[in-house]
């Protein structure tokens, strides 16, 4: 029966938006990622247990919770679709229905003694019959750099799910600032036919603690959506040292290095855009000799959007300087 | 001398966008308070003391403490001005000099022992002269409600301010979610020119605890630019319940109370739209005669954004219901 | 079968000193509630639900639950034990084993519209056959001031238990210092024929919000046992004004009021000890005409403290005064 | 002037007890460190900053602080005994009057550009007169290794201390658990002579974040006071495992590290008994040959309870196991 659990069976993804059914009258939390242009960014959990499937809490207890933590969607895996003979009858099963089919926990300790992900053939039959779909690049609190290059490798979609068994709080210290993994999914609206196209397509981020893993393509429109710069141009009097104002918006804390020094001007090597704070950025002539106004485009790179297993997205703060 | 306290001079407004020559490297909290059509929302405590005036810190911790909590200016006093024989020639001297003349804590105990602003001769000498242009409606935690009324019925600007001479932390638990009482300013800009246009022009609100006093026409965009319902769209088959979802961006808990019931559906009587969370709000058919599709223009009063001392904002939740 | 549930009968304790069995490394939280002489203060909840009874959690999820929060032992309901024909029955089944058995939820909204307990023929049956061994004075957020009196009245013991569906998170926000309703029973040790004998010995205090219920001979020694005053001792000069500190390591916030004043010396009228910190405790002569030392002892009324439904505890602040 | 504020002159210190004359009716925070045999456990910090020695606060602005979190004494700086000629007249006068002198800061980077604390000439000089009686070993949020030696082999007395200048919060999240660097004091009472004579008989740890530092006759009294264990003896069936429970009182977070493994049970190598909970700590047999009952000392070093710069508290777990 174990085998069968290698691959998370899509049968149906449950809204939270008609959560509303239920009628609990809870407050929900505001997870403060931004959209990006054209798409919706969806906050998802794709696995997790209910004493259906050998986890210790009732389904509802499940939907109460993502509600509340401002999920917008789950899926629901179809419990009858397993009973087939084996696990390849399983998978063609799913695939046969339209489902979108991924390899959960690829490092699970159950099979990987090491935690380290590892592809057999077996990934190579599944993959080559385009039965494969997506990983978990994070599961729970694991975060698999070799399913991550699978994915920009093979071109599947990158998945970040939970995979929980515990009442949610027993694991993540929710009040606390903690959130559980999560798959953003960039859709055309929160309906089950658009994250289903969204999940084929590929548009999905990994969130897990304060990392994001993804394509630039995603993870540049987040970070922009996120900051804004109170001003891009500044006077400096010899050896003045002036300040700008950099707010983040989302939730997330980025933190950026410098990849290239300025001879002309000296900016933090390190800096830290602390989530819905606003922080100070040093600018200072590194000598008394200039003159004139210049055009900077200052590298950095986030080190915790992750383009790559060890690759942050590279962004630039511009700024016109005015040296007096 | 106690006497020139009654007023408080304005002679420069300090902009904490300018604070970065401090140098600071600290987070700087956002008030999230949403902007107005026309105008950015200003946040300003434009009465504080420091070891000048019998406070007991130094200027430059009221500059870093206002800059940390979010807000965008505080007003300077300029203590020279009041180098003169009387009250009258102290007003005088401001008013000559432009200046933006209020009176603070008008219910203040060292005056009035049950703490009840009262209005009297000296006042209309001033207002008559046209030397008084607002009112402490908040000081510290208290409200007066005279004040309020008296602000609506002379036409002055009203304030909100601390008052503080202690560490800020001292009296208000910032880490808990206590805030400072501010004045909101609706400016063009964060300039000291803009602000002062401002004050002269009445745009404000107070902002003390979890309530805003002002306007009708500054408090219903701050409402209207806070919440946002999911739909507006319902089918109700015969007794069903089904639950829209309210959410307010804004770090104020609105608290409603319906002004008249409907007698097709029956929705919530009071409820909270919490700050920075979304909430459901159900909705039911009170009977199953019914049938066709409705408009609803459900009318509520914001009980905490007050317009008069005993009048809250009125705001309208719309809904099209489809009885199946 | 609804009123099968009216009785809760207790087939075993399960203790939390054991519950090292399950081998979760988590840490446990200390309720801070003093010992008191000859017994040690055991936390318990004696009512709560699984799967097996219409609860949303897996039983071990209940026990690893409590042992978190700091609780010394929880029933376990012997569901067998309800397969009779008859109410009277299942009772008579659980006396006859030896069982201690308790009314539960008395003003449950299932049976009583208005919230309010009621006590039926059926209830004087039962106690008179002396198979009513204690009430449910607190169940969940309710408190029952008519099952207090009943308890008071009938010597039946008092019990608070939490009677709770959820994951204990979803009703109480542990985090911010609530708490679910606790019985706090005084036995020799936390074996379970020692909870069983303290029990029937209506050895109980119940502990719900910051309230505590129970018997004067229980709640005097919780609050002497809490509270340790820095002096006994102060001259006064004059009209000056002293403080004494007052110091709670309990996490009660008791709410004392003075029931009789002193004519020669000003004490505060009410005053909170709150948990785990000190307070001043302010006292001056009403007079300069006093000599001489005086010994006082302060009336106060614990409000928190019930001994009845509308009665707190008195206590008494020493005091010796030398005025000067 | 700057060499005087090498040496902090001792004039008086300001008990805290005797705060109540202020009268300010705020809440005291109860910092948990247990009292030691024969002497309380006194929480000082006799090094800060007010607006008369370039701080930025009114000292009743410090003193009210260090009330609240629960501090016992503060120093006061006698700023008059600063004028005289040179620091050696300093020093000397200071010294005639009784003064408990100490070197304070010593890797201050206004004078060791590597922040690593060196001792000088100058030092040995004031050594030999006997006039310098201990030193800073922590230093705001830094640990002088260096000055920690010179302590234990100059046989000079360990202060920490938080030579704070803006208001407290500004640098220490109090509300989050964070608190300045505190002198622990072991006095026979609050008095100041008592605090005088404990600082010259060199009766003080340093508390520092989560670390403490000093004598083990101090830290071991320290560390028994905090701690108990539910059991010392357990019966182990075969390959079974079981748990203890240890509970710490105290605020402080113990990180203990087995120092020598057993060869007859398996128990944790590293763990963490968090402050003011309980965890559990498993104990399991090697191998299931073993009969009869065995005695253990299990040799554990509390890593954050520093003896010397690099050696940690040596500490036993006592338990008895029988075998079965």
């Amino acid at each position: 029966m174990k085998k069968y659990r290698i691959f998370q069976l899509v049968a149906a993804i449950f809204l939270l938006s008609q959560f509303s059914q239920f009628g609990l009258a809870r407050v929900r939390n505001q997870i403060k990622i931004p959209d990006i242009p054209g798409y919706k960014t969806l906050k998802c959990d794709f696995h997790m247990h209910t004493v259906f499937s050998d986890g210790k809490v009732w389904p509802t207890v499940r939907t109460d919770e993502a509600w509340r933590e401002g999920l917008d969607a789950i899926f629901l895996k179809d419990v009858e679709k397993l009973s087939v003979e084996t696990w390849r009858d399983a998978i063609k099963a799913a695939a046969d229905q339209g489902a979108f089919i991924f390899w959960n926990h690829p490092g699970w300790k159950g099979q990987q003694k090491d935690g380290i992900a590892r592809w057999y053939d077996e990934h190579t039959e599944i993959l080559t019959n385009g039965m494969m779909h997506g990983i978990e690049v994070v599961n729970g609190r694991s975060y698999y750099p070799e399913a991550h290059q699978w994915c920009i490798d093979k071109k599947l979609t990158m998945l970040s799910n939970s995979d929980i068994h515990e009442p949610i709080n027993m694991d993540y210290n929710l009040h606390a600032g903690d959130h559980r993994p999560m798959t953003l999914v960039f859709a055309k609206d929160n309906s089950e036919d658009s994250i289903k196209e969204a999940l084929f397509d590929r548009r999905t981020v990994v969130y897990s603690g304060n990392m994001l893993v993804g394509e630039e393509k995603f993870l540049k429109p987040i970070f922009d959506n996120s900051i804004t710069i109170d001003k891009n141009y500044l006077e400096l009097a010899g050896m003045e040292r002036k300040n700008l104002q950099i707010s983040n918006t989302s939730e997330i804390d980025y933190d950026l290095k410098l990849t290239k020094k300025s001879n002309k001007i000296s900016v933090p090597e390190n800096i830290t855009l602390y989530g819905e704070t606003t922080v100070l950025f040093r600018v200072s002539a590194t000598s008394t000799n200039f003159t004139g106004t210049v055009d900077f485009e200052l590298p950095y790179e986030v080190m915790n959007l992750k383009t790559e297993p060890k690759k942050g997205l590279p962004v630039k703060i511009k700024l016109k300087v005015k040296f007096n």
